[in-house]
This record gives C-alpha cells, structure tokens and sequence, in this order.
C-alpha cells in the first residue's frame, strides 16, 4: 500500500547520512551505461560504478541507469567522484521524497514519483525516480527496474528521432517525459475504474462499492500530492533558469509543463467526480430504504385494518347480532376486499404503488 | 461521452511524432481557401494542400479551414512549408489539447475547444479547434466541418462589418469570438436544463432525477476543465504581447477576454446551482420517507391498540362478565370509537395530518 | 427571475453591431438633461438625443440621463457625436454584462448592476446602469426610470452639499455612491428574511422552507457573482489611474471602494448563514423523523405483546387449564397492566418519553 | 443581537453628511482628557470639547476619551478644529464600519470592533472604536463606557512601564494592543462554550444543543467578518508606512499584529471544530433513530410470529387434531419459547442486542 | 489537553511584562552548557545562568538549553546581559506563541512547537520550544526536559558528522532539524491510528469510532495551525536573508524547509483521509439502518397477512362454511404456506434476501 508518511527511521541521524529508507525491491544493484553522440552507440552492463567514471570526459552523451539503490557505498563512490552534496545524495536513497528540481550550477537534482496498479490491478504502487543532469551525462536512479525508460532506450539504439543529435538536456528531457507519460497511463486505468464504479452504481450499488469508491478517493488524494509539487519543479526547468538546459530544450520542457497541468487537471476532475460519485451511492442507499419502508407501510396499511375486522368477529360477546346473520361471514370479505381496494387507490394515488 | 483522460496512444514515442490522436470524425479532410481584401474575394475548396501555399506570400488575408485532421500527411506538408514546429503540429493531431495560446514570434498557436450537445439533447460532445495566425494568413483545424465559422465565413463573403478591411489578426480575433459565443449557446442550453429540473424537482422528483444531475455536474466539471485555461490564453493574447497582432486589435481581443471571464462565472454559477439542487433532491427523499413513515405510524397507531380491544374479548374465560352483557358489544365500538378520536386529535395537533 | 445566461441572441452577429439584448421594460425612452455650475442650474427633458449635444462645449457640468435603452439609434448618433466605440455602445446595449470598468483616455465607462425585489418581494430582479464620464459630462444609461438617481437630482437642485462645486467626476462618484448604498437596501431586505427564516425553521419548519432557503442561496450567488467584478472596477477608479477623475475624488471613490468590499463581505457571511440554515433544516427533518419512529416504536412495543397475551387466551385448545380458573380473567388484566408499566418505565429510562 | 448588515438609514444622504448610525448606547457623552509627559499627569473630565483645544499644542502627550457618539456637534466642532476630513467623522459616526486603518499625513484614523458577550453570556456584542492619532495626541470614541482602556488609564497614572516616557503613537499602540487582548478574552469565553457543547454532545444530545451549535456558527462568522480586515489594517501601521509613527514604536506593532494573526488563527480553527460537532450531532440522531428501530424490530419480529401461533389455534375449525390433544397447549408455549430463544439469539449474533 | 485559545492571563498588563503563561511542568529550571569547537568540548550542568555570561565571548561555539521556563528570573537576568527585546523575553515565556522567526540583527529569535501523545497514546501534548541565535552561541528554551536534542547533544560529544566543524547557525540548523524530525514520529503514530481506525471502520463500526475519528480530526486542525505558519519561518531563514545564517547553511535550511512542507503536505492528506472515514461511517450507520429495516420489513410482511388468515377463521359466524369442511384447516396451512413462499421469492428477486 501506498505510504503516506515518511518514515522515522532517520530521525536522529546527522544530516547527509546516507541510510536507504523504503522497501528493499530487488536483489542486486543493476548499472547500465549507455554511451552515445550522433555516430557512436554504446550500451554495457557494468559491474562496479567506478567503471563509469572515465565516460564522463569523454564526448557525447552519457546515460547512467542505476536499478535498485539499496547498496548505499555505489552511491557514496558516485557522489564523491561527481562531488554531489551529500543532501542530494541522502535524498536519492531516502524513497519518501517529494517531487522537486534542485540546481546546483555543475549540475541538476530531479526527483519525481513513478505510479503503476499491481498485478491485480487493486492497489496503486509508487516508486521514487531520481535524475542527476550534468553537462553530458545523465545519471537516474530508479527502486526497481521498469520498463518506462525503454522506450527511450530503444530510440537511442535505432537512432530514432533527433535524440541522438542533441545533448544530455534532451535526454533528460525525454526521461522527465517518460515519466509524465506514464501518469496519463495510470489515470487512464483510474478513468476505467470509475466508469466500471458509475454503471455498477446505477445498476446494483452495494456497501462494497463505498469501500471502492473510497480506495480511489484515497489514490487520488495520493497521487495529487505526489504530482502537485512536481508543476513547479518541471515549470523551473522550462523557464531556462538552469544553464545546463539549452535555449531549444526549453519548448520541449514547456511541453512537459503542460502535459503535467493535465495531469493535475485530470486529477482534480476526478476527486471531483468520485466526491459525486459518493452523493450518488449515499442518495441510492436512501433511495432503498425508501422502497423498504414504503413495501412495509403499504403491507402493514392494509392488514393491520383487516385484522381489525376479523378480530372483531372473534369476539365471544353473547349478544353480536351480525354473528346471526345469514349474509354476515360474505359481508366481512366485501367489508376487507374494499377497504383493501380503497388503500391500493390511494397508494397508487400517492405514487407509491 | 466526454472523455476525461489523455489517450496514452502515444506513450513511448519521441516527441514531435504525427499520430492522430482522437475519434475519426470525417471521411476525406476538406480543404476550404478563402483569400480576401478590402476589394477581392475568392473562395475554393482545393484538392491538394500545396494548391494554397502560393496565396502565402500575395497581398491581403488568406484563410485556410481544415475539416478533418486524421490525415497526417496534410499536416506535414503544410508544417514543413510554413516551418511550424513539430509539437505543434502534434499538439494540433491530439485532441486531448488543453485549450493553450503559443508565440513564436513568425506566427501564434492557440488550441481551442467547442461544445455542443448531441442530437437527443442528451450527451454533451467536444471539438478541438486549431488556429494559426501568420502575418497575412489564418489556418484553421476542425475534427468536423462545423458551423460554428459559418457567420464569419457570410460577413466576409457580404463584405459586412469591418472585417474586409482589417488584417489576419482581426479573423483570428472573428473566429475565437465565434468559438467564444458558442458557449453562450451551450450555457443557455444548460441553463434550460437546470431550470427544467428544478421544477421537477418541486413536483415530481425521482431517482431518475438524481442521475440527471449528476450528469449535469459532470458536465460542468469538464466544462470548467477546458474554459479555464482559455482565460489565460485568451488574456495573453489581448494583453498585446504578441507582435502579429495589432495595437487596435487588443480592445476586440479584450471583448472576448470578458465574454471567457462571463463563461467562467456562469459554470461556477451553475456549479453552485447544481449543488443545491442535490441538496433539495435528498431533502424531498429524506422528506418522502418522512411522509411514509408517518402514515405508518398512524395507521399502525391507530389499528394496533383496537386489535388487543377485540382482542381482549375473544378470549375463551370461562368467567368473563363483559361478554354476558347486553351492551358489551356496543360498548366495544364504543371503546374503539374514542380510542380512534383521540388519536386522530393527537395527531393532528402534533401536525401530523 | 433572474437570468444566468447571456443571451445567444446576438451570436454569429460581427462585433460591434448594436442590437438591444434584454427585456423591452418601456415604451419610450426618456431623456433628462441637468446642466449646473455653482451659479447656474437647468434641467430640460428633451425630445432628440441631439438636444443635448451643443451643451457638451458650454462650462459647468451636464448630466444626461436616458432612461430605457432599446431605442438604438439614440445611441448611435450619441455614440457618433461623442467618437465612443462601438464595443462600449454594444455594451450597453447588452444587458448581461458583467460589471467593469474601462478608461478610453477621452472618457471613462462603467457597467454597474442595480437590484430590487419585486413589489411581492418574492423575487430579485436586476438592471444594468452604465456611465460614460466625460471631461465635463457625464451620461448614465438605464433599463426603466427609477429612483436610485433622485436623491442626487434633488441635491443638485437644493445645491445640498458640495455637489455644485465640483466637476463631473464628483457627479460620476456620487452616482456609484448611489448604486452602492442601494445594495445595502437589498441586503437589510435580505437579512431581514434570513432573520425571518431562522424563526421559522425553530418554530415550523415546512418543506416550503426548504424552497425558501434554496431560493434565498440562488439570490445570493447571483449577486456575488454581480458584485464582485465591481470591486476591481472601483478600485481601478479609486487608484487614480484615470486621468479624467482628479485627485481630490479618488478618496471619495476609496470610500466607495470600502463599501463595496463591506457589501461583498455580507454576502459571504450570508451565504454562510444559509448555508447553516440548510444544515439546521435537514437535522429538523432528521429529528422529526426521529420522534415519529419513536411513537411507532413505543405504541408497537406496548401492544403488539398484550395482543400475544390476549390471543393466547383465544386459543380453542380443550386442555386450557387457565381458561377454567375463576380469577384467570382478571390475571390477564393484571399481566397486560404490567407489561405496559414496564415498557413506561423502560422507554422513561431511555428518555424516549 | 449583532447586526449583519450596513444600515440603509443614511441612504441618498450626501457624502460627508453627519448622522449617528446605531443604537444610542448612554444618555451624555462624556470626555475624559489625560495630558501627560515623564514629569507631568493631569485628567480631568471636561464639560464641552472646547476645553480640549488648547492641549494640542503643549508638549506631552494628549489623550482625549469619548464616551457615547452621538452628540454630532461634538465631533463637528472636533473636526473643524483639527482639520479632518468629512468622511473621516462620518466613518465615526456610523458604527457599521469595517475596520481599517487610513492615513491622512496630518493625522491617522484606525476603525476597529470590540467584542463580548452580554451578561448572561449568550448573546454576541459588537461596540465601535475609533481612533485618531496626531503628532502628540489621540482621541478615542466608544459607543459606551467601557472598561477596556482602564488598564491604560491606570498604568498612565502610577507612571507604570515605559508608557510615560513614550509619545502618542506609543499611547495608540497601547491602545490597539488593548483592543486585541480582548479578542483573546472573548475566544476564550467561546472556547469554553465549545468545550461544554463537546461535552454536552457525548452524554446527551438535544434538538436545543442543534439551536447552540448554530449560535457559535454564527458568533464565529461574525468575529471573523470583523477582525480578519484588521490584519491588514494593523499590518500596514506596523509596516512603518505612516511618518507619525516612530521607527521603535514598529516592533510593538509587529506584536499586535501577530496577536491579530493569532486571533484569526483561532477563530478558524473554532470554525472548523464548530463544523465538526455539527457531523457529530447530526450522526448522534442517526445513531439514535438505529436505536429505536432496533428496538421496535426486535420487538416486532419476536411478538408477530407468535401472534400468528397463537391465532392459528383461536381458528374455529371443526376438524383440528391438534385442539384435542392433551398436549396442545403446553406444545403451542414450547413452540413460542423456542421461536422466541431463535430470535434472540439470531439478534445477538448480529450484534443488535 | 491542547489549549486552542492564548490565555487571557496577561490581559491588561503592559507589553515586555514577563509573566509566565502555561503549566509548570518541572519543579526547578534546569540550565545545561555546552561549549565546543572542532578540538574543544566541555559540558557543564550549571546553577546560575550567570556562569554561562563568559563563554560568550570565547571563541567556539556555546550552546545553553534551558529547560523550565517558570522561573522568570532567570530569563530577565539573561535578557539583560544579551540586550534581548523585553517583547522576546514575553514571548519565550508565553507558551501560547504561534511559530515565528524575528531577525533582531544580533540575533534571531525563532519559536517553535514540539508535538507528542501522552503515555496512553490518546491525547497529544504540545510544548514550546525557543531558541536564541547569536553570532557563536544558541540558546534554546523548552518547557520540560525532553528527549528530541538528545541526538545533538551525542554527535556534538562523539564529535560525529560535521557539527564541531561548523558555527552556531548549523547548531541552530541542528535543533531545527530535529523539532520538525519530530513532527514525523508523530505523522507517523497519526497514520497508524488512522490505518487501524479504517480496519474498524470496515469490520466493526461502533459509536465510538466517530469519537475517535472526531478527536483525531481536532489533532489535525491542531497539527496545522502550530505547523502551518513554520514554513515562512523556516522558509524565511533558507532565504539568506539573516546575517547570521551563513551561505554554506542555507542549503541545510532549504532542506528543513523541504521537510516542513512535506509535514504539512501530509497533515492536508490526513485532514482529506480523517473527512473520508467520516463519510464512510455515517453511510454504514446507514446500511445498517437498512439492515434492520429490511429485517422488520420482511418479518412484518410475511407474517401479517397470515395472521389476517388465521384470524379470519377464528371468527364466530353461525354460517361459515369453510369451518365446517373436512380439509379447511390443512387448506389454512397450504394457503399460509403459498403466501410466504411467494413473499420469500419477491424480497429474493429484490435481492433483500
């Protein structure tokens, strides 16, 4: 389940300690180094992060994906050799941050969230994606290996689109863009959800349909505060603030910018449309107890007279004149069939029948 | 039915990749060129989109009307030949578009929306609508030939109005001013609605009538999501910090600037309307079981203590003075008589009846 | 009623086309003309607009006052001697603008709403008033004659206070002045029906309270929404960024300015009010639900068990051995008596009684 | 009671036309008038206001008290003499002002609202201060004698803390901060009713509990109408934008305008808790009217099925083995002990018992 | 419990005059020393505050916490030799302040809040926390002897991390660091209670929930107003706008700024989830309401019809034929039998069953 508040687990310690603080999501620390510039392409898995060091001077553009974040020392010999802050590198490992865009003149810091269903499609997972952007390198650090980043990965190999003409901004870029690509992914599956939850509302609502309807309140408010804060850390980006990002990548990350106003956008309709959604299940739940109580008045607003009669003719009084008469017992059943006649007049009258 | 989400059709492709994203709406794309100034008007509908590339660089003002965006080709043609850049090409393909206003400085983007209602008055449907204002030319992208330009595309024709003699900036003004009113036309269409149903509401109210307004919230919810940010675009453009439009254009554009503020208000006016209107519908219900039950218990009130009175005298003691008396009988209609008034009084005092 | 929606009457008409949008409200129109300087006052009414144009040169200050706004042509040879542009001509033709105000260097022109409750005092009603402010006259605009202006005509004929002394922008504020004291008119009349309301949801409350509360909460969000634009209208005025009212009015228009911000924080904590009104309706209908339940509950539960106690007893078994007692009779009696002081007592206990 | 709105009594009155507005609250106005320096304390009550004149150009500071406004000739002859502007004495004289804080160069005028409740603690009062602040003078007006200065008062004449060697901006300072502390007295009065309500809606619930919670509701949105412009009146006395105010005086307005943050604070945290009663109160009812109805259907399902055992044997049949058997009666009681003992045990299961 | 409402204790009194305001929560003030710098650290317990005025001149820094501040004394007696403004003296001791940061030029003056539940885990405590930053020494103030700088306290002693390399401003970065730590604890502790409310919500709701959900509630409304107004304190300081701070802190300060608005992001989420449970509580007393009415309902109808037959034959008509035939009586039970089997199937097709 989604976490909602960060953990303790570091308070005490000096800051810049760097202590891994979230699920442990994978066995092994995976590092793939992509290496590229308009001609070259070259992809390894490498086992130690000292291995990438030398690419950084190298021409070009150099993309290090590290899967899984757990081995803490990767991180410090990483850090040390950029000389990163220590504060970044704490928030690299602790998974509970919020969205954010921090630049350091050398380089870049981005944090963002990353959401998916689980296999069953139930409860909505998150994972914390950071991004170092340096003059030609990218660095991103992601909790388990997924396959939003593929794409891109692909584009570099086949050398599609103008990716491996431009520079490390523009990966970076198409990263950030993976990312928010991804969301519409998610809201599209939310979407589905709520229009499932909208029929099954009309047709058959059911004290579990609250408890539906209030798992996805609880998604949204979730993702809406996951998403909110990255509005300004993307919008920092695109107003060319930062040098390492050029002057043409800035449409780009103003395109961005915008897909994330959507997203945002698209988030408030839907709190706004699962608040509805509750009115609908509540009146319903109404609307049922109205049925109930009109079925019960209806049946006991015309037995309970009845009852009356017959009851009266059970009287054991010795002097009952109509118990004598001939016509008295078919007298009783017309006596009931109008008054139950009468009652169904003015039920129908009422709308209740 | 509305839809609320991006298509993620698109996730994983480079940006600035050409798909159309939406329904299909239109069999072939129609290409309509309408080249005007103070003294000349020519109208045609060409074949090819190349045929209108000449009128480009000719005096007065060239307005090009797509109906129908599915063909992609069109678009890279014309993108390649006026230079537009790619996301705006693909941002005039995805009618998902957030309703946004573009500079860049040789021509303006601007992404609009229209709406209207279905047929059977039933189902509230969007357009996306593309402009680009150019120094001497106009092109505009609809999913559908609509009717919407049709006003605009007569004044021209009848030389009406000051519109022959002004620039580009004055029909990209005409053509948001028209997009703008059709709101007024899709308001006054809710209006009636909300009207409608609340006296329905007074009379008759139904389940029924929850789930219409229900649907009508939603409306307004995703009307709301696509006119917000038109005030912005809108008010950017009137502000005059575009160089293609005009000093003496920015008063028009303010116009309509107050007509999207106008819209604005009314939808939040409607909001609120809308819910007090689910107040009052769960009031009446809460106001029906009210009615319900009381008939119950009156009924209930009334018949039950006669039925242990009748009760009481068909018991089979062998010692029962009362049933040996000559007015037994008559004293227990009696009985039940008064017992009946003083209900009745009991009730009506406590305004029950 | 009031209306929500502009009307689409004019749309697909080009800008600027002067078309009267609202209801005719009389047959003529009415021109007043009042020209007065410290020593000279004149006032005329006058057949042709024309009439009043040679005074607009002369010293002093004139005041044309036009009642009723359907005559077009009134305002179009207005607008020509006086070079207004169209968009403000159209505007005050059109009924459902919203209020503004805007500064053309040559004049100044506000749009302003004036309420009223109809002679019933049932329902709201609204007119548009608009000003133009010239360098030394003022012209003001309304739908019908009414008497929000007299006091000020009157001040000017008595040449009460310092009204004849000043210029026509001391005439054009105490005209806003005037529209705005009339809002706290309608507010006393508004709070005097909460205050009515609030009695009768203590002491009845009927469904038709409900519509009253519903009826009230529309009123208000139509003068919210009418009255709120006119806070950013007048406080443009008062900031003195008009060149056309001097220095020594900007602080009479403050004061003003304080009114409006008075008038629209009653109308907030009205809407409050109301809203708690509906919160304490609901809870009547809840708790008056409550007691029917209760008279239900407790009738049922007295009787429906003495009725087991009387229909054992009617029971033709020959083993009875109770029906042969010679005190059974009476017993019964006596089980019934206690059954019910105990359903008393028990019901007392739990305060039901 | 408090008044909402603005009262209409001065409507189409000139502006600057003196008319007391509210309720006259004491029979004379009475003038105190305390002149002090370090060295030097005199007060005295005078007679006319005349008296008061030649102070103003002493050394020392002035301090002249008006109790009671609605002497207007008081004021005028005040006005005339110190140069203030019309409005300013109007603003006075009409207690239905919003607090604020003009500055007039020569003088600067504060408006603000003291508040408390009545002698039997139920009913909210609002009373009127005003202030005028000069270069070595201040003059007060209150609607009634009230004791909220008295400390002041006091503290002037034992020459306590450092109020003797300040000049009269200190004295308006001390003024403001008194004002503020009983804010601080009147929250703390609320926030004990609040705690009795919270108390009273756990033990014992009643329909008048409903009328109280409103009452607060209301109270609150009237303090909060009230002081919320505060802050912005007093932050711009503290923002040192007035000359007549001394660099060392800001810090003690930086004070009461955290005071005045602090005061707001509170009144909305009440706000919501007051909200958050009314859920209570409303789901107390609800939870009360389950009870009932567990009540009569556990009574009803228990007593109904046994009436009809007991019926079925008061049938008259002529052919009924069961009436002959010596067991008959006895097996109808095991019948209906057995039915019963189901039921109840069928109900503890549900946890209804 | 948590006080809402600042004391009225100091009413009256003039501003500076030191009173303490809140419980006594210790018997005697407790004044600890520390003096350290990258070689020196010496810690002292010492009597009179008087013992630490020379380490304010040696070099390293000097940290002195005070805990207890009852003891007015000695806090005037250190305000006199730091030449502390009377009114930081008043707020230190006055527990009621809202979080603040005063930049004084010699010193900042920053007031904070500490939260915790008592030893039960069902109330939450506050307490106030000050601190005094000088150029190298910090003074911090707190009510009781807490835990929270315990962790300080040891890295300064086992000269871990960075702190005995750095100034007073990372001392006072430190502390600030460890209060809003703190707030995650008690996030933490919130989100656990409200998990295990959300269990009980769905397994077993009872009146007590609502208690428990209403007091949380309060603890949120709490939570935020004390931490809310934090985030321009803090905020204000990473702004490097206090020469105290140096430049080298700022980037830890904008990390506790980061925290704090994470702190607060959580409450908001909290405040959303606590508003959601409300609702699904108050529809389960609902859906149990429909429970028990269902089960009256069904009861009722399918019993009271057959009472009306069974009492139709206890009727005592002379001419009955029915009575008198040889299969009347099991024809009774068939017919009973036909009713309620047909009453069963009609509540299962309405899915009651």
């Amino acid at each position: 389940m989604l976490r909602l508040v960060k953990s303790s687990k570091k308070v005490g310690l000096p800051p810049g300690t760097l202590v891994h603080v979230g699920e442990e999501r994978m066995e092994a620390v995976r590092l793939i180094m992509i290496a590229y510039d308009e001609a070259r392409f070259q992809e390894d898995e490498v086992e130690a992060i000292e291995a990438c060091f030398p690419l950084k001077d190298k021409p070009g553009v150099t993309w290090i994906n590290v899967d899984g974040i757990h081995q803490v020392d990767i991180l410090e010999r990483l850090g040390d050799y950029l000389s990163v802050h220590p504060l970044v590198l704490e928030d690299i490992l602790n998974t509970d941050q919020r969205p954010k865009m921090e630049d350091f003149d050398t380089y870049v810091f981005v944090v963002l969230k990353v959401f998916g269903y689980d296999d069953q499609g139930d409860k909505m997972e998150a994972e914390q994606v950071s991004l170092i952007l340096g003059p030609n390198f990218v660095i991103s650090f992601q909790e388990k290996p997924g396959d939003i980043f593929d794409p891109i990965r692909k584009r570099i190999r086949n050398s599609k689109g103008r990716i491996r003409r431009m520079g490390a901004d523009y990966l970076a870029y198409a990263l950030l863009d993976a990312v928010v690509d991804n969301y519409f992914v998610v809201l599209e599956q939310v979407g589905e959800k709520i229009e499932f939850l909208e029929e099954e509302l009309v047709t058959n609502p059911m004290p579990e349909t609250l408890q539906t309807i209030h798992d996805l309140k609880r998604d949204m408010i979730f993702l809406r505060k996951s998403i909110w804060p990255l509005r300004e850390a993307i919008g920092g980006l695109g107003r060319g603030e930062t040098l390492l990002i050029g002057d043409s990548i800035t449409i780009y990350l103003r395109d961005v910018y915008d897909h994330t106003i959507q997203v945002i956008d698209t988030i408030e309709t839907f709190r706004d449309m699962i608040s509805g959604m509750l009115d609908i299940y509540l009146s319903s739940v109404s609307n049922r107890m109205n049925e109930v109580m009109k079925v019960l008045t209806i049946i006991a607003t015309i037995f309970i007279p009845l009852t009356l009669v017959v009851g009266l003719y059970g009287m054991n009084f010795k002097y009952m004149p109509e118990l004598e008469w001939r016509w008295g017992y078919p007298m009783v059943w017309a006596i009931m069939l109008a008054v139950s006649v009468a009652m169904l007049v003015y039920f129908r009258r009422k709308k209740w029948l």
